[in-house]
């Protein structure tokens, strides 16, 4: 094992080396030269090209990595960059020398959580990454520390900004999904890739690192059910609009009554007594559920360069005080699993109703034919959804209606007419 | 200085001696007997009247503080007693002996706040009282450690269940004041004195405690402006909703541009775009608007055993890993100061415009003579509301206009109308 380097508390001063000097690592920059009380320098920057005009001096940069991990007055890495895989190696090797690591780069972290989990503890070192999830909120640390004695049941947020600026421009404006792309491609809340806000694997990769420290379940992405806002479209915000409801892309996890955990990130009526629904704009938020506390609402921005650089600047003042997530519920758990073994209510409108599966839905409740576009609310089993993917083609498009989770279903009280839709359509 | 017996993190084993066994004692006991993961047990609980039937065995309980105080294998104190007094020597002398200590008092540590920070650094324990504000929320921690590197401007916040409770009633159901309260003190919402409650005493213990932790002002509730909600009436609550608004008792911190802090408990008329007008019954909620992170809203219960208990279980559970507050802003601050040099926009309504001292206010916006009720708005500086008490009498009623901060007035853009109502009435 390497020489542990990490953050001495007795002189409590971190030497930083910055990887990524993009709106992030520049809004890093100017916040720690306008905190006095943080003993923090930057002592350099690894950037990818060269050639780039910056606002600062030339003698900050570089291009080689390894002047900065090798560096052993270096304590603290902070890691920004867009490529995740180049970030895997960076945060890989710098746990390994024994540097603390802060991080923002929330597809890496969840590609690697369990190698990333080994390293810490190895290399018996830090590595935050609270700006990896709603950006300004301190969302990983409080689940991490406030709700680890409390009973845990249920968290549901909106965590991608993007996503949530694109469908207030779509409601708000009654601008087109493409148009409300571009505004929030403008505006610098979506990522350089829009394919990974717009599809939901943004918000995936955030989910994947709040079930760790809200639920202890180590999970990839791809290990449960999850998709984006491209196939959302005017006319779902008129049927939204009259039902009086809003649509936001919400991540949910919740304790069944089994024991296990359904977890999803998915398109979602809410309506206005939901806290969500008051979130516009870039802005994140999350609720939890747990038996002493009741509900939390936190409400805060979750894009944008200073909303981000600010909690990467909080992680870096924990490491002053050598803070470490501790990762209680991995550790306490009594192995939780996550299950698709319940139903879901959902609205699913299209152009073309043969691109339906109706033998998939347990019962339909409502169904409206219309000459362009046609919709339905109904009921399907979540493995339903999770190992198929009809309704996630182009002129497809699945809403989840409010209050969605169906944990056990009574077919004495299913009417006849909702089974008999079910097979008439 | 006495022995050192706080909480041992090689063992992590907390032996807890309790002081109270009213609501929330009971709520804390049961909360620690449901939560398997915390090493914590309650080895004897102290209370007042032996001759009380209770729910669990009489070997439990002890009338003699000091059986508590003096048992060396009690290393944390929980103090959740109703008298303040008491509850200071209690929690003065465990400190003293070098036990950590968790307590819930508001008033209490609002009145002894520099005394109780001496104490901890002099025996070198933790003091932890998040659920002595907002209940469940974990305020107090995330002003303490999230916040403590951004450039805080404000906080704002519903921080009296029971008052917010009350207000709600009277907006919802139409009730009058008193029959609110009463509909609050069956629910349990209100303090035994409900007095404390809704005369805003209650608010500004918490607000003196928010102000230490968010910008290391220690200052006691008589420093600053406060006034509860007792002369609110059903009249104001019309005028409010012709308005748009709702009434909320809101307390108010905020950085003043000659870098002094306005702070202040007061009614207030809040907009239906402002977090704080969906904050409803016993919820409570805290926005904090700083530099770089920009704007959070945090809501959660504010009132209630089980919320109550939920934070003490997360300072027990913080003990654990020795975690203390630091203590930052007050370490760090740069002197801040309170000043009244501001001035407010005022709602004010009463029964006798004779109770009016007209001659305080700088101008007058607006004045609706009534036959049984006559209301004005106006702007004052706070000064003037600090140094009298003629807007506290019974039949006149205070809130603030939504944004009632006005740093500097430009006299030559009031109307000439609105200076001359000023001499008018």
């Amino acid at each position: 094992m390497s020489i542990n380097q990490s953050v001495n508390q007795s002189t409590g001063q971190l030497t930083i080396g910055l990887f990524g000097f993009g709106v992030v690592g520049k809004g890093l920059y100017d916040v720690l030269h306008t905190t006095p009380t943080l003993q923090a320098s930057i002592k350099k920057i690894c950037i990818k090209n060269a050639g780039k005009k910056r606002s600062i001096p030339a003698e900050n940069f570089t291009t080689e990595a390894a002047l900065l991990l090798n560096d052993e007055s270096i304590n603290v890495i902070v890691e920004l960059i867009d490529d995740a895989d180049a970030a895997y190696h960076i945060v890989k090797t710098a746990l390994q020398k024994g540097k603390a690591v802060v991080s923002a780069n929330k597809k890496m972290i969840a590609e690697h959580f369990e190698e990333l989990l080994q390293l810490q503890q190895e290399n018996n070192t830090a590595f935050l990454y609270e700006a990896a999830c709603c950006a300004s909120m301190p969302i990983v640390r409080n689940l991490e520390e406030y709700y680890d004695n409390d009973l845990l049941k249920s968290i549901r947020g909106i965590i991608n900004g993007s996503t949530n600026f694109i469908l207030t421009k779509i409601f708000e404006e009654e601008l087109e999904f493409r148009e409300a792309l571009t505004l929030a491609q403008q505006a610098g809340f979506a990522e350089s890739n829009p394919k990974l806000d717009v599809g939901g694997f943004d918000a995936a990769n955030k989910l994947s690192i709040l079930l760790a420290h809200s639920f202890g379940v180590i999970a990839k992405p791809r290990e449960f059910l999850f998709n984006g806002i491209e196939n959302i479209s005017r006319p779902d915000a008129v049927v939204a609009g009259e039902k009086k409801y809003s649509i936001k892309l919400v991540a949910n996890a919740k304790k069944l009554e089994s024991g296990k955990l359904a977890a999803f990130v998915l398109p979602q009526f809410v309506t206005p007594k939901d806290d969500l629904y008051h979130v516009q704009n870039e802005f994140n938020a999350l609720t939890t559920e747990s038996s002493f506390a009741d509900t939390h609402f936190f409400k805060g921005k979750g894009a944008g360069a200073f909303p981000t650089a600010s909690a990467v600047l909080s992680d870096i003042s924990a490491l002053r005080y050598n803070y470490k997530y501790e990762y209680k519920k991995i550790h306490h758990r009594t192995d939780t699993q996550l299950s698709t073994d319940y139903y879901l209510k959902v609205f699913i409108s299209t152009d073309d109703l043969a691109k339906i599966r109706k033998e998939d839905f347990e019962w339909i409740e409502e169904w409206h034919n219309g000459f362009k576009q046609s919709w339905l609310v109904a009921v399907i089993h979540a493995g339903k959804l999770f190992h198929t993917g009809w309704w996630k083609q182009e002129g497809v498009s699945l809403i989840l209606c409010p209050e969605p989770i169906i944990e056990n279903i009574d077919y004495r009280k299913v009417s006849k007419r909702s089974l008999e839709l079910a097979g008439v359509i």
